[in-house]
């Protein structure tokens, strides 16, 4: 028997720019009643009523954000949007609309982009945002997703960075690290691939760190979660970058200090065994990490008996006056100051 | 006397990602009433009041749309802006703010993007928006710049592609194909400078159409003049990837036909003689060319006396029914069927 070896791979070229944007965007839904009009006209209109609008972009670019050798394309296209939500979820709104533009090059096939667009659309159902608008074009190089996101909240209700005061509780949902030692170990698994192609990899005990690597989920919950307990934030960011990084960009632009307890940074088990495993220092793994899209905020004391039984949230430390500065407190209970390290993507 | 020969250069990586972002935006001025939060959280926010919010976007790929051998920095920025305002415009609404993110290899010194950046800020201030945001990150090649605008419009003031009607007047703003031909006398001059890099081109003959192609203008005038005809479009869109692409996508989502006049496309003397230099038909450019980013709209026979003396608008044809599809009538009287040519990214 002669087996059809081709696998399917249409060129790009040969729909065209109008029809390979009406092709990937065919199946999208418009749910959010603030949509007027999504994609098909120079712009698309949107009604928010009397609330405030909040709006946020990123960029991911191929060999420097991600690499296609183990990010599956479908989760490029859900991770490319969740990042972005993660934004306006920082914001203590509701996100309702996103954008998404890409540049790519010849060498992906019409089904790659299918894939991409396949995660994008189930970042939008499992999110509930309409993807409103976008471009494609091509590259001269590699895969490059822009997204903005639109989000709406009750005016007075947005949160800022700026709003920290000393004496108020420094509080992270979920936990941290686990994106960064997801990477580590997809890393491993690609040298060890180039070496032996054939060894397959036993990735059982990774799952959680490497789904929070592949497909990392934003704090939708935590808005709503904060407005059921009655509790409105003073500051709050959302870590992309690490803790240390978004710590300091609170206090600086709040004008306070911090002390952050280590013992109290909340970790998952695979973190800790996978750190054991790498030789790296946990606590260096949460400060420096970055991307594990959990919220950062500050609560007025008098709001801690609302939140303290809430699984979700950890209280990790407390704000100070800023001439006392930012320190970690560590189990020794020594104090180190906080430094950003974070992603230098410019570094050579 | 030893001559200084080191140009100012600087290495994007000595900034780092968020020193880039706030060096480079930090003249940036809130001038929107709309603004309430601009560059420097998680995310933008902005408040529209009860007016609909209209969003667009583009990118803009270097090798793909762009040539930074004759394209100025400044002006390149510059016209990443204006290509999106224009599309708010198409809308008929006012552009109030953008985001703009880049990805740069580190090739571009600091030097670079603070041309670039002075661009934006230049149509930032001559459209009176505000720079709300963005991100700014590394590419492993080239220059890619992603702009996302919003403008306001007050309800059902907004027009759409879908509107026009039978018998109403197909009606342009300023006149068609100078960006084309700015290109390829763009286009010739580079190939001589191959040949011969001391060989001083003299461009007197051709400034008008050079400035369409690296330094358009959006129309921001029509939709406030036409508030003060008292005319509102059946449907608008904006003329960016040649006038036969545009009529096509305002009669198939009207559902009309369309009768052009070829007599009455405006076309700039320079564009005639610079089309009689490179032996092309001035039609063919001004159907196909793109990138003048004018305005193409249909009004209703009535309100034609209340445009018919205005010198920055022209009735090139009329709409008819769908059957009777969509053509070219040429000064021989004779009917050419109109199709799209436009601009094909990903042709090989």
């Amino acid at each position: 028997m002669i087996e059809d070896k081709n696998q399917q791979r249409t060129q790009l070229s040969d729909l065209g720019e109008f029809g390979l944007i009406d092709h990937l965007t065919q199946n999208f839904k418009i749910t959010q009643s603030s949509t007027v009009k999504g994609i098909g006209d120079d712009a698309a209109v949107l009604n928010f009523e009397n609330k405030r609008v909040v709006v946020t972009t990123d960029l991911l670019v191929e060999g420097v954000h991600f690499d296609l050798s183990y990010v599956p394309l479908k989760h490029l296209g859900y991770k490319s949007i969740v990042v972005n939500l993660s934004d306006v979820f920082a914001m203590n709104a509701k996100a309702t609309q996103v954008t998404v533009s890409i540049a790519v090059s010849n060498r992906f096939p019409l089904e790659a982009l299918e894939e991409l667009y396949a995660g994008i659309e189930t970042a939008a159902n499992v999110y509930g945002i309409d993807v409103i608008g976008g471009d494609t074009t091509s590259s001269t190089t590699g895969l490059l997703i822009s997204v903005t996101a639109l989000g709406e909240v009750e005016a007075n209700e947005e949160v800022y960075r700026n709003g920290a005061k000393s004496n108020d509780l420094l509080v992270v949902s979920g936990d941290l690290g686990a994106a960064y030692m997801g990477l580590q170990v997809l890393e491993r698994e690609k040298e060890v691939y180039k070496v032996n192609p054939n060894n397959q990899p036993d990735l059982e005990p990774y799952t959680y760190i490497i789904e929070r690597q592949l497909k990392p989920e934003a704090r939708k919950d935590i808005p709503v979660l904060l407005a059921e307990l009655g509790v409105k934030p003073t500051a709050m960011i959302d870590v992309s970058d690490g803790l240390s990084s978004e710590i300091i960009h609170i206090c600086k632009q709040s004008e306070v200090g911090c002390d952050l307890y280590e013992e109290k940074i909340p970790l998952d088990p695979q973190v800790i065994s996978t750190c054991e495993e790498f030789d790296i220092d946990s606590t260096t793994v949460a400060l420096n990490g970055g991307e594990d899209y959990e919220l950062l905020f500050t609560i007025s004391q008098d709001d801690y008996v609302k939140i303290k039984a809430n699984p979700n949230l950890t209280v990790i430390g407390h704000m100070k006056q800023a001439s006392e500065g930012m320190h970690l407190v560590t189990r020794a209970d020594t104090r180190i100051p906080i430094k950003a390290q974070g992603w230098k993507n410019f570094n050579a």
